[in-house]
C-alpha cells in the first residue's frame, strides 16, 4: 500500500497544475463575463480553441483515456489527480479535451465502435473538432430505472428509425455538437436488460429537434448546456447501431464506470477550490471585530470541510484503482460509494463557502452558485443517489443471504 | 393554552386560502410562462393589478397591519396563518399588498414616520400604488455585524446627504418602487448602536445609480429583484430623517422583528407546498414498478418533513404570539430561533422534493429550484444563520451569569 | 390559540417546581449515592415514601388524571408542564404516583377495568401502595410489529392460561410491583388486530418467573428495572381479561396514547436539565485561557439545543392538545411525530452535555449518563422511531391517494 | 499509488484472522459471560494467558511495535489491518499484547527511556508480564487543554516527588498493573509547554491511592478498568525521570501520535463489527411479513455505514502512512481527523446497529452497548473532538496568513 502517485502520475500533475495556473485561472473570470454579456451565449469563444491547441501542443490531451494509443495512457488512478485540478475550473475540462459526456462517448466508441464509426466520429472528437451528446434520461417516466425508458430504436431493414423524447441530454447545446448517442427500446420482448440497444445519430439529422435548453437552478451551463430533444422518426443507417442489438445496458454499465469517476474527481477538485474560497473570505472579512474565522463554529465547518474532501477523495482514488485492477464490474459498490458521496460532500461545503460569504455567495460574483448547481444536479446525474445507495446495500447484503429470513 | 386560531383568525384563513384556490392558483403558472417569455421582464403585467383590485374588494388587504386603522386588525399571532399560505404562491404577497419589504417599510412609516412622510409615502405604499425598497446590506464589509456599515448620511443643513453602495436591496427592480429607506452613518462619534440614521429618498433623486440587479442561484425574482445601488452625493431634505438622527438601529430592531416572522411564516406554506409536490410525485412516478413512496427511505423523508414543518410552525406561532404578548424586544430569542430554524428547514425540504423529482426538480418545470433559491436567501437575509445561533445563545447564557469563569 | 397556560395549570406548574426544588433536588443525590452503595439496590429507601406522603397531603398526586374523581382533573394539555418537571429527576414521577407504566396500567383500569378489578388493583395502586408491570414487548420476535407477539393467553374455562416470555417489562424490579398485564395470543383465527387480550396476573403466581433484570447501557434503573419474565402455564381466574377476549390492540392503542407523550414530556424535562448542565459546565471551567462556553462551536450547540427543545415542547404540548379535544386516535400522527422527536432530540442533548463535561460526563458523577440511556431507550419503547415515522408517512399519504400509481 | 497491503501484511493479516476465529471467537462470550458472573471482576481468567502464551508462540504478539528489534518490524501502515481485526474482539487486544496504554507506554519507554527503565519496565511489559498505566487527566480541571494540568512532580534532590489527582487513567484496575507514567508540573516558570515532566511511579508506591473505578455508560471495562488516582507526596528515585524535566509534552505529542492511530484502527474493526451484526440481525428478523432489511431507510443505513467505514479506514491508513513516511509531527492534521471521524462513525453505526436490535441491542445480550460506551469514550479520550478540529482548521489556516485582517 502506498499513498503516493506514481512518478508519471506527478510529473502531469505539475504540468496540468501549471497549466491551469499560467493560461486558465487568468483569463477564466474575464471570459466568463465575456460569455454572459453575449446576447447569444451558446458560442465557443476564440479563447477554448486557443486553449486547447496549447494544451495539445503540451501533450496535454485525452488525458482520461487509459491506454497509450489514444491518450497518453495514464490509468485511472493516475488521471484522477489530474481530472481533480480540472474541476477546479469550468473551461479546464473542455481545454484538455476531457469534458463530459464526450469522455464516456469517446470510450463507448474505443471499446464498442466499428472502424466506419470510430473513423467517422472517435476521431474528430479525439482531435477535438466536434462535440457529442448522451441521450438517456426521459421527462415521462422515472428514469432513475433506466428500464422505464420508452423511447425506441426499432430496426426496419437496413436503418434505425428513433422515437422518443429525451432531456437533460447534456452538452447538446454547444454548436460543435455533431452527434449523439441515443439510447432507445428495440426489442420489448427480450430479458428486462436486453430490450436497449444504443444508435448514434447526427444532430442534423431530420426528425430531431432541440425543444429547448434546461437551466438547473437558472444556469444554463453555455455553451455546453441540457437539453430536451424530440425524435420523430428519425431514420439512421443500422451501421448506426452500438455493439448490436439489446445491448444498451452492457454498454451503460460500461461507460458509466469511467464516468462516474470524472464527474467525483472533479467534484473533489470543486470542493478543494470551495474551501479556498471560504478559507480567503473567512480571513479577509471580519465581523464584531474579528476576522470571521475567529467566529462561532466556522472553524469547525473548515477542519469538517477539510476531512470530508480527504475521505472522499481517498474512497474516488481507492474507486480508480479497483476500476484499474477488476474492471468497473468488479468495482459496482465503490463506483455507487463514491457518486454517492462526492456529489453530497461537495454540495454541503458549498453551501457551507456561499454562506461564509453572505449575499455575495448567492451572486455570479463568485463561482459558487454555479459550482452549487453542478454538485446538486450530480446527485441525480447518471443514477440518484437513492439507487446508488440500494446498489451498495444490495451488494453488502450478500454476504448474509444465508441469514435472510423469507419475505 | 389553545392551539386553535380565534375565530377572526378562522375566517382570514378560509377567505385567503379560497382566493388563493381561486383566483390565484389557477393563474400563477400562466403568469410565469408569460414574464418568463418576456424580453424584458421588470414589467408589472396586468394580471397583477386585477388580483389586487379583486383582494382589495375582497377586504383581503394590508393584512400584516396589527392596527384596524391601517390594517383588518389582525394580531402577529393571526396573520401567521395567512402569511403561510401566501408562502404557497410568488404573487400572493403582493396581491394582498403583503410583500416585504414594504410591510416592513409601511410598519416603519406608521410607528415613526412624520404626518407629512405618511401622507407622502405610507398611503401609497397602502393604497399598493407605489413600492419601496430598503438599503441597508453593503457589499464592502461583512454586513452580518450592522456596526460595519460605512455609507454615510450626513446632515448638512437642511438637507441630508448620502453616499456610497448598497446591494440586496430587494424589490428595486420593480416598475412602481419609488422610495427607498437608506440606513448610513450619521454620527461615526456616537456610541456604537447610534451612528446610524433611516432617510427616506426618492428613487428617481439625482445621485442614485442602479448599477446592476443581483441573481439568486442564477434567478433575478423579477419584477422584483435584488440590486445595487450607487449613492452619490444624493441630497435629499432634512424632513426625510426617520424619527431622528442616531436612530437607524432602534427601528431597525423594531422593524425586523415582525418582518423576520412574516419571512418564517412564508417559508412554512413554502416547504408545505414543497412537500405537496413531494408526495404527489412520488405517488405518480414509479420504479421498479413500485412508486417511488414505496421505495428506500422515502417515506422517512416525508415523515421527517411532516415533523419539521409541525415543530417549525409551532414556533413560528409562539414567537408571533409573543411578539403581540410582550413586543418584538421580549421575544428576541424566539425570533432569532424562528429565523434559524425555518428557512433552514424549507431548505431541505425543497431539497428532498427535488431529489424525488429528478431532473425535472432541478429546472423550472417545477417551482422547486425557485423555492429554493428564496429559502437559501433567507439563511442570510435579515441576519445570517450564525449572528441569530449566537443571539439565542448570549440570552441563553444570561440565566448563567454567576457561573461565568473569568476570561 | 393562546400560548399560554390555564390558570390551574400555572398554579400546579409553581407548586410541584416549588416541591422538587425543596423536598427532591436537596435530597435526590445523596439518595442515589445510598441506593447505589447496597448490595440489594431493589429496595425502596424510607425517603421515597416520606416523599410520597408529603406530595399527597400537598394534593400533588396522580397528576396525570385527566378527571377529578382519580386524579386533580388537570386536562393532558395542562399535566404536560408538571410531567416536564418530574422529567428532571429520576425519583419526581414516583412521588407523585405519576411514573410509567403505573400510569398507563391505572387508566387502562380505569377505562376498561371491571369493578372488582379497579377495587384490586386500580385502589392500591392510586393509593402508591402497589406497583405494576406491562407485559408486552417479546425476545423471540421483532416486536415492532406487534401482531408479531407469540405469547399465548387462552381461554380454558374459568381460567385464562398464559405461555411464553416477555422481557423490557418496566417496574418489574420493584419490591411493590403485585400485579401485571399481560398482552397475549387468545385467538389465531381472528383478524390480525383482534387476536390478543390483555390479561391481569399477579407477580407471585405460580408459573410466572422473572428470569433476569436487563441492563440498558449498563443501567438497571433499580429499584424499578426491566425484566425478562417466563411464563410457564401460569393460571388466572377469567375475570382478569381486561375487556374481553381480542381487545389487546384496541386497548394497547388507547394505552399508549397518552404515555407515549407522558415519556414525551419528560424527556423535554431531561432535555433541559442536561441543557442547564452543559451551560453551567462551559461557564465553569476554562481551557485555552476562556470559559468553554468562548470556545469554538460551543455557542451554535447551545442555540441548537434551545431551539430543539422549544420546538418538541410546542409539539408535545400540541400532541396533548389534540388527545384532549380529539382523542388519540385524531391525534395518531402527532402522537408518533413526537414519539420520534423528544428521544431523539434529548439523546442529541445529553450527547452534548457529556461532550462538555469531558470524561466526567461518561461517568456516573453526573447524571447524564442514566440519562442518554434513558432517552436512548425510548426511540424503541413504545414503538421504535421506523415504525412510527412509518406511520406518520401513512397518514401523510392519505391525501395523496387520488394520485397513487399502482404497485 | 497503490491499495493493496504489502506481502507481509497480507501475511499477518491472514494469520491474525486465523487465530482470532479459531482461538478468541469460540470462547469471547463464554469468557465474558464467566468474567461478569465473577463476584470480584478485576481478575486474569486463565484463558487469557493461554492465549497470550499462544499468540507468542504463534509469532503474533507485539505487532504494533515498527522495528524488528522489539516487534516484528510492521510499518504504521502494516500494523494498521492487524489492530482493525483486533477491535472487533474486546480481549484480542490484549491477546496480541497491542492494548492501550501499554502500546503507547512501550514506545514511549523504547525511544526515551533509559537503559535501567527499559530493563526494569519494558521488558516485562514487551513479554506480557505486568501492564501499566498512563496519568494525564485531572478530574479539576478542563484536561483538553493540557497546559491545565495542576498535579505536579517536584525534583527534590535526587528524588521525584508527585502530588495531585489524576482520573481516567486506563488499565489501573488490572491485576498485572505495575507501574504507571505519570505528567506532572515540575516548572511553573519554564515555558508554558516546556512546564511538565514524565515520570515513572511503581503502582504501589507509598502515596499511591486508587480512590476508585469509573464507569462508562456504566461498563467498567474490567478487569482494565479506568480509575482515579491520589498521589500524596509520593516519591520516587530522580532516574524515574523520562528523557528529562520539562520534556512531558514532547513526549506526549510522539506518543500520541501512533497510540490515536492505534484506537481509531480498532473502531474501524468495531464499526466492521457493528455492521456485521446489523445486517445478520436485519436478515433474520422479520416485521410486517417481511425482514427488516426490506423496510424503509434500512437499506440506506447499510450503505450509509458502509460508505462511512470505507472513508474512515482509507483515511486511518492514510495517516499511518503518513506516520511512517514523515513521523507524527508531520501527519498532525491526519492523526486529528482520524480521531475525530473514527469515533463519531463507529458510534453512530453502533448506534443504528443497537436500533435494529431492538431492546436486546441496549442489553448486555450483544456486544453493542459495550462497543457504544467505547466508542463514545474516544470521542473524548485523547483530546476532545473539539480540540482536533481546532486543530485541523489551524492547520488549515496556514496557506491563508498573507490574507488575514487583523482581529
Amino acid at each position: 500500500m502506498d499513498f503516493q502517485h506514481s512518478a508519471k502520475a506527478q510529473d502531469y500533475i505539475q504540468r496540468v497544475r501549471a497549466f491551469i495556473r499560467d493560461e486558465i485561472e487568468p483569463i477564466e473570470e474575464d471570459y466568463l463575463r465575456e460569455l454572459h454579456s453575449r446576447e447569444n451565449k451558446w458560442v465557443v469563444l476564440p479563447i477554448i480553441e486557443e486553449l486547447k491547441a496549447k494544451a495539445k501542443a503540451a501533450g496535454l490531451w485525452n488525458l482520461f483515456f487509459p491506454n497509450e494509443e489514444h491518450g497518453v495512457g495514464l490509468s485511472n488512478l493516475e488521471y484522477a489527480p489530474l481530472a481533480e485540478l480540472t474541476g477546479r475550473s469550468f473551461i479546464a475540462p473542455e481545454v484538455f479535451n476531457c469534458n463530459a459526456p464526450d469522455t464516456g462517448n469517446m470510450e463507448v466508441l474505443e471499446k464498442y465502435g466499428t472502424p466506419e464509426q470510430q473513423e467517422q466520429w472517435l476521431k474528430p472528437l479525439m482531435a477535438g473538432e466536434i462535440r457529442s451528446a448522451f441521450c438517456m434520461t426521459e421527462p415521462g417516466v422515472a428514469s432513475s430505472d433506466a428500464t422505464n425508458m420508452q423511447a425506441t430504436a426499432m430496426v426496419e431493414g437496413d436503418e434505425i428509425v428513433l422515437n422518443g423524447r429525451k432531456w437533460w441530454s447534456t452538452g447538446i447545446g454547444h454548436p460543435n455538437c455533431k452527434v449523439g448517442i441515443f439510447m432507445g427500446l428495440t426489442n420489448p420482448d427480450a430479458p428486462r436488460h436486453q430490450q436497449h440497444s444504443m444508435v448514434l445519430f447526427p444532430m442534423d439529422a431530420p426528425g430531431v429537434t432541440i425543444e429547448r435548453m434546461l437551466p438547473v437552478f437558472g444556469h444554463y451551463d453555455e455553451p455546453y448546456g441540457h437539453g430536451e430533444i424530440r425524435f420523430d422518426n428519425v431514420r439512421v443507417p443500422a451501421g448506426n447501431m452500438i455493439a448490436g442489438p439489446g445491448r444498451g445496458f452492457e454498454i451503460a454499465q460500461g461507460r458509466l464506470g469511467p464516468g462516474r469517476i470524472h464527474h467525483c474527481m472533479r467534484l473533489i477538485g470543486m470542493a478543494e477550490k470551495a474551501l479556498e474560497l471560504m478559507c480567503i473570505r473567512a480571513s479577509e472579512r471580519t465581523a464584531f471585530r474579528k476576522p470571521l474565522v475567529n467566529l462561532g463554529g466556522n472553524r469547525d465547518i473548515i477542519a469538517n470541510a477539510r476531512m470530508n474532501i480527504e475521505q472522499a477523495r481517498l474512497l474516488v482514488l481507492k474507486a480508480a484503482w479497483m476500476i484499474d485492477k477488476v474492471g468497473a464490474a468488479g468495482a459496482m459498490s465503490e463506483i455507487s460509494q463514491i457518486k454517492v458521496i462526492a456529489p453530497n460532500m461537495a454540495q454541503e461545503i458549498i453551501d457551507a463557502a456561499m454562506q461564509i460569504h453572505g449575499g455575495g455567495g448567492l451572486s455570479d460574483d463568485f463561482p459558487l452558485a454555479a459550482m452549487f448547481a453542478g454538485a446538486r444536479a450530480l446527485r441525480l446525474a447518471d443514477g440518484p443517489d437513492e439507487v446508488h445507495r440500494g446498489l451498495i446495500a444490495k451488494i453488502e447484503m450478500i454476504k448474509y443471504k444465508a441469514h435472510m429470513a423469507h419475505d
